[in-house]
């Protein structure tokens, strides 16, 4: 059979692993489609003056540096935008589905913002949209959800989805180094940004979460009404603290479905050291599905050129199908055919056990002031923790609280705002359940 | 727009959670598919005499104990086989081919034996082949492996895919209770069946293997074609010792891509205790992929009505799409257009570290002459554990071996027939390497 053919928008580490990828695999893809998948036209900025040794893989793909003739060329049947960002990625997929063309997308930001138009605009030009590469990189959780448990009705999805965040985590809790200097050595790594609010301050994880709340449950919720919450105020002394209570923390993104509807967070939290979640470090990403089917796990590589690579050249691939079938209805990418409207539920009404971190100036009455204020909100205290420490003048110890509900927590918290001893706002985090190594 | 109708053949325990869960979740698989997806018919011997409760919750269902009656019914768009077996089943997905109705099947010995066969004829009309629920249960292996990162070239899998086995031996693991002991239990609780062979000896692992490497490398291996060795002759000392070395055992289906060819085996092995296979306890299954996006890793429940119950439904939802696209080529259900047909490699030509374990009546030189032995074979022995131990007539012991090739090893283990002092055959298993969690 004839070739189908890809024009590929943005040569960067994603582009460079799908061109790669669709060179070495060829013979194979070839297989699995039942004709080759040809790579006619790429697009950079720099594709002219510095070509780079993927875009050589291609000899006769053509070369331009105009988004625009990529899209409308007659040779190119598939349109990947690889570019990022929320402008020029969004002129992009609307010319190509504009056109009718399939499009394949990593592009979590717009998913997150405007994946359900976007879908509204493929669903009506019949074209396919792939989007697999932009959550959790190489694991295919979107497939998996959209498809191979697709029959299942899910309760609670958690996941480590920012591979930079949990590397800056198990690294502090591995060597228990101070955040700012595992910092400083991820960036010198290239695991994180030079500016790494993205990442360690929840928001690229919040996009994620967005995206896959659309395929489990069905929602359109924007990041916007999804709280979130950073790790930045992390120290070395709470994995110590984590510890001592059989725990360790990582950033989770958070969806449970209950009688009021759904709750979705991006938060860091303690985890039970037994778990399989717990086992999750370093810069891999994983996802826990807990649905009628009982649980289901997926862990692998949530970033870099090769896991994004494949990512992307499957969606490629199912792309390419769907050329073959136009005119039929494609496979909704958010596994729906429409998306609700999604309407927040207070995360604040969910009961929880918190850790609650204080650094004070030691003196006598401290606990019990902080005790006082937390029982005027029906808080009460489980445990107090202490470890050996030197600085009087700013004495780290943690209390562990019974189940309460975090506005209840909040209050507490806010009524402690502008007590002297304080040497910092406290820091609360909820122990999270999570799937046990059965 | 009207619903696609599925018929029902087999009301077993796959077949009652498939039905329990397309009535409870009937109306989120209309949001997924765009139409109701309908029961329209259900087959058992025993559906007048005693329906059970899963089959009255689709009271319009027609009823019948005769499987040609659902195949043929204008009102069956979709045929679900879930009766099991080689014979009648391969009868109803031949019939319902013959007819293009696409078809789903959760018969792991029927698609090992003739799943390409299957799938040609489901080819050439054009119908679809749904078969998720055969390998691993609840866990979309299939689907990923197909569409998720079909992009991927894949070097190796690891599989854990019998659940009645792994829970024996993580059983005797953690309460150090004797083989038949466990095994007794696992029969008295359901886990394990009245003649547990196709288990404990690995043939049901085995056919899993089978399909897993089709859609892996594209091959077309018979169950008859891959070694296998199952975990009958595991003690509970096994387990000290292997716990002395740092690793456990499981029971793995491993295919290795290698220079001269696909390795595929089903054997008990030693891996290491720090890796996330090591924490797939119980009942569960899990999969390890690796592949040039780097390691991916699946892990759920490998059995059960609800878990398979949503691999049957979530094949129903890609098949009724299917029916929408009549007259077109299917997505191929082994990944690869057609599966090339397999050479097995030699499994002896792979070098492995060995843990080979003996059981001696105890006197002076048996260990100087079976060191003698191995070394005629090029065989080294690494070191030497004994536990304290009280029989004198059946004293176990335990040699760790350099890496050597299994046939050499093997062509030692032949010498050693006969040797007076041995109450037993030695165990060999290999040491094998696996996904260390990073």
């Amino acid at each position: 059979m004839s070739p189908i053919r890809v024009g590929i928008i943005g040569l960067g580490n994603v582009g460079g692993g799908a061109l790669r990828l669709l060179h070495g695999n060829a013979s194979q893809i070839e297989r699995k489609l039942g004709c080759p998948l040809e790579v006619s036209a790429v697009c950079s900025r720099h594709v002219h003056t510095a070509p780079s040794e993927a875009v050589a893989l291609h000899p006769a793909a053509f070369r331009t540096s105009d988004w625009r003739e990529v899209v409308s060329h007659p040779d190119v049947d598939v349109v990947a935008e690889l570019v990022g960002g929320t402008g020029v990625a969004r002129e992009i997929l609307e010319a190509a589905l504009g056109l009718g063309k399939p499009v394949v997308t990593a592009n979590k930001e717009l998913l997150a913002e405007h994946g359900a138009e976007l879908w509204g605009q493929a669903r009506s030009r019949r074209a396919s949209l792939g989007m697999e590469a932009s959550v959790a990189g190489g694991i295919p959780v979107l497939t998996a959800l959209r498809e191979g448990i697709a029959g299942d009705g899910i309760d609670a999805l958690i996941g480590i989805l920012n591979g930079t965040s949990n590397y800056i985590l198990t690294e502090i809790e591995r060597t228990g180094a101070a955040f700012d200097d595992v910092l400083r050595e991820a960036q010198e790594l290239g695991y994180a940004e030079a500016d790494p609010s993205a990442d360690i301050d929840g928001f690229d994880a919040r996009s994620k979460l967005a995206i896959l709340a659309g395929l489990a449950f069905g929602v359109q919720a924007s990041p916007a009404q999804i709280p979130v919450e950073g790790i930045r105020r992390i120290r070395t002394i709470d994995f110590a603290y984590a510890g001592r209570l059989g725990h360790t923390i990582r950033l989770l993104a958070t969806a449970r479905r209950g009688g009021d509807g759904l709750r979705l967070a991006v938060r860091p939290a303690l985890i039970e050291k037994n778990t399989i979640l717990a086992g999750v470090t370093g810069s891999y990403n994983a996802l826990w599905v807990h649905g009628q089917g009982g649980d289901t796990f997926y862990y692998g590589k949530g970033a870099g050129p090769d896991p994004t690579g494949v990512a992307v050249v499957s969606d490629l691939i199912a792309a390419a199908r769907s050329v073959r079938t136009s005119g039929v209805q494609p496979v909704p990418p958010f596994a729906h055919m429409e998306l609700r409207s999604y309407s927040p539920v207070d995360t604040g009404t969910e009961e929880r056990q918190f850790y609650l971190r204080f650094r004070v100036q030691d003196r006598p009455g401290i606990l019990a002031s902080l005790a006082a204020i937390l029982a005027k909100q029906g808080v009460s205290i489980e445990a107090v923790l202490q470890e050996p420490y030197t600085d009087k003048g700013d004495l780290p110890f943690v209390t562990t609280l019974e189940p309460t509900r975090r506005k209840s927590l909040e209050a507490a918290l806010k009524a402690m705002r502008g007590l002297d001893f304080l040497v910092d706002e406290p820091l609360a985090m909820p122990l999270e359940p999570t799937l046990t190594a059965p």
